[in-house]
């Protein structure tokens, strides 16, 4: 674990544009959580309601919802949102430094577009026709296919691939592994086996977008895959070809998105949650784990699917071998139901 | 999005040997979807039901099955399988150049047998006895280990890393990020823990195999890994020790192959699929998405598994919560279909 | 497949400190399963109860049980555990060899602390204050972040990327593709977006990890994500920002273990497993292929999810159409015993 760096709380408070309580000069090591923050320690309380958890905290400073201000034994920092207020605040004790060394002498840059101000790391390949922007960090081992356009300020971590014709935009951050343009699955079936659609489309990515490590963001067959502004997709998510997915959408790990599937804006996805090709999910759709969305959601909600609760095997088993006998069983309490009133209209 | 290149119509005919109709001199400038395709943009029909979409579209020339030719009232190609026609047309309309450049200065090859037609990127690696055959292209940053073999016209885009011991046929194409030959998860347990099996088999991929980023293929415990020729897999597809892949079969994104599987030729899984190890799939088998293959499948059929359909997850919340108890409703209808049997022989 | 190493059966048997009968001096030209060796190689039968498949192998010389050494004709090691005596052997076999280069001229060394004995491949990144131990093999393409630890006798295989503020610990092997370290999904909801909570934890992985291809450890947000000892991890692993994994825990390929999931020691995840956030596992927990894990699970058990068996798409369509109605059928099934029991009662 990097150390943090050290901020005096005043600071922390200026730089939040926040009002303070106690003791400004007071030099904190960075941020922790609330039962292990030490005196030289920030931590915070997203959620008033925990405010009796305040007083088994060591931490030398808290952010806190103006209505619990008055429960801080030590120096705090004033929110209405402490946990908005707290992710602003670990970009500033966040150690890691973007670097700012122009080109690698050993990156191979045939691009002439490369703004004086981006970093290219060690052993960057960037190709021909490639635009790197103000103040961009390309990792060391990342590969910028020809053409491809990476927008100002946005970081690209080590080893990232990103193919020719890809347009990623402004404040974005790709980490590692990731692979952006790799062709979409297209072939069509002929006598001599399965042959190749050459991929035409490129991929287009908005600003402030996030994408975790090994995922793969596959080119569109005849357009571009599009992913709007604001997106956030955790580690190894895959996105087919010819998908659209709408501005501020969240996906977590490994969803997977099949390809001319159209995704609305702010929805939230939750960890492997797969969608089937070419249906269209409305804005503001929430999908619980591991859900797989095989037809189009038209209207805001949570949706699920996905089997059996976790239970102990032996019974899991039990249940699984009556799933495929379930048509019969519904069929035979139809029966039963028919047989009932039967006897009952006979007994009347 | 990168320009595609630009051909003139009898050009296109003329290198998919088919018949055209109308000016062969009009210029393309590459080809798109029938609803958004330009007065300089060919496009394609490729089911004969859909013809009343014909006269909407705007596309300089068309792509159809003689069946329909009569309705376009631009210019066409003719194709029996016109479907077929456009993939074959899409070759030639791609834009992505394979280099030609021979081996960078910035490529590490202590590999003797580097064909001088090949072309190796930058700051690849090509380890001790390994053979690049001709016309191949190995990517930037791609390493290839000792004594593997990548076939005649095989591409390995940015970024892929061969293993030691690894044959890949001819015509080949791996995307970024894919593994192959990593070590197959072989472990004996014992009193200290886990006893590595070192995997002393390698990976033996056919010709005319696709397979997408970020994709891995273990190499085998004490035999070859095996994939046919022809084979197509997806994107972040995991194949395991030991398994084999028949000829021609396909895989959308995300499937799971788990060790010493056998799986047929010419089948095809959908996508995020996954094969328990150690059984056998017959050839001609169909997967629906996100099934899990718990058995052998011995005829060709289409066979599905999973859990219930997305539904609102209040909804699903009331269904999964009665399916632990499943069993016991199977059992108290049967109790049910005894109590009426017993009544109706009462009342007789 | 690479050619395995030769050695003499006296050889194998010393350096496994096993008994031994037969002609010693037989040189064997690898291991193979007891079906496919010939008479120059090495097999292993496992379990005595399959002792009458001995007479039909060809193999040069086995490794079995002592209560089996009779019925083997030619030679043989004797083992009261022959799995794990194959296991060892297979180390002794395997052609691979670790290189032993110092640093490759073409490796970007910024850290001081390398140790002599460190081999440090091609094209390789090491940032500064990265401290890399005796005995560590660092593949080509690798790249270890400012202050990350290898510890002695680590092996990273090409193309793995360690971001800053990561330990790892001793005798550990990463394969290719693999991201250590990368930001946790950490973001707070605001109304000008998702803003991303800074990742300041690190990585802190113990002794004798193996971790698979293409597999994704991130970061902590506060803390470090912690990886006991003697844990085995298969490709495509994704373990979240703040999960702690016992030692000696394994998980087959695909597993996804989602933020600040506490996972206990000898635990087996088979493939595919998924674990929600915030939930703890009991020592000694095994899990069922593609479980979903939506609770903690305080007792030693083997626990399973997920929805009915496979069967052929037809039935299973009839069979997951039923299944939303599985609530309505339990309370039509309730009526019916109370209606049942009316008829009784009024007949008696």
């Amino acid at each position: 674990m990097a150390r943090q760096k050290a901020l005096r709380l005043k600071t922390v408070a200026s730089m939040l544009g926040l009002p303070m309580e106690g003791d400004g000069e007071l030099l904190l090591n960075g941020i922790s959580t609330l039962d292990s923050a030490g005196p030289d320690e920030l931590s915070f309380l997203s959620n008033p309601k925990y405010r009796k958890l305040l007083k088994d905290s060591n931490a030398g400073a808290l952010i806190v919802h103006p209505s619990v201000a008055e429960d801080v034994r030590g120096a705090c920092i004033i929110a209405d949102d402490p946990y908005l207020a707290f992710a602003r605040a670990s970009a500033l004790f966040d150690p890691f430094e973007r670097p700012r060394d122009g080109i690698h002498p050993t990156a191979v840059v045939a691009a002439e577009a490369v703004h004086a101000t981006a970093s290219i790391g060690a052993n960057a390949v960037i190709e021909v026709g490639a635009v790197i922007e103000e103040g961009c960090v390309i990792g060391p081992g990342c590969v910028v296919g020809a053409g491809s356009t990476i927008g100002a300020h946005s970081l690209l971590h080590a080893n990232v691939t990103v193919y020719h014709g890809v347009s990623i935009g402004r404040a974005c951050v790709i980490h590692s592994g990731t692979v952006i343009g790799a062709d979409g699955f297209g072939f069509a079936p002929s006598a001599e086996g399965w042959q190749k659609i050459h991929q035409l489309g490129g991929v287009s990515i908005g600003d402030n977008v996030e994408i975790g490590a090994n995922s793969c963001i596959d080119r569109g067959a005849l357009k571009d895959t599009r992913i709007g502004s604001g997106v956030i997709l955790d580690d190894m998510t895959m996105v087919g070809h010819n998908v659209e997915i709408g501005d501020g959408t969240a996906m977590a790990a490994g969803c997977q998105i099949a390809g001319s599937a159209k995704i609305g804006k702010n929805c939230t996805l939750a960890g492997n949650v797969g969608v089937v090709g070419h249906i269209t999910i409305a804005d503001g759709v929430h999908l619980t784990a591991r859900s797989l969305v095989s037809k189009s959601l038209d209207a805001a909600a949570s949706y699920s699917s996905g089997g059996t609760p976790l239970m102990e095997t032996r019974q899991w088993r039990k249940t699984t071998a009556r799933l495929p006998k379930l048509d019969e069983l519904y069929r035979r309490v139809q029966t039963l139901e028919k047989m009932i009133r039967t006897i009952q209209e006979d007994s009347n």
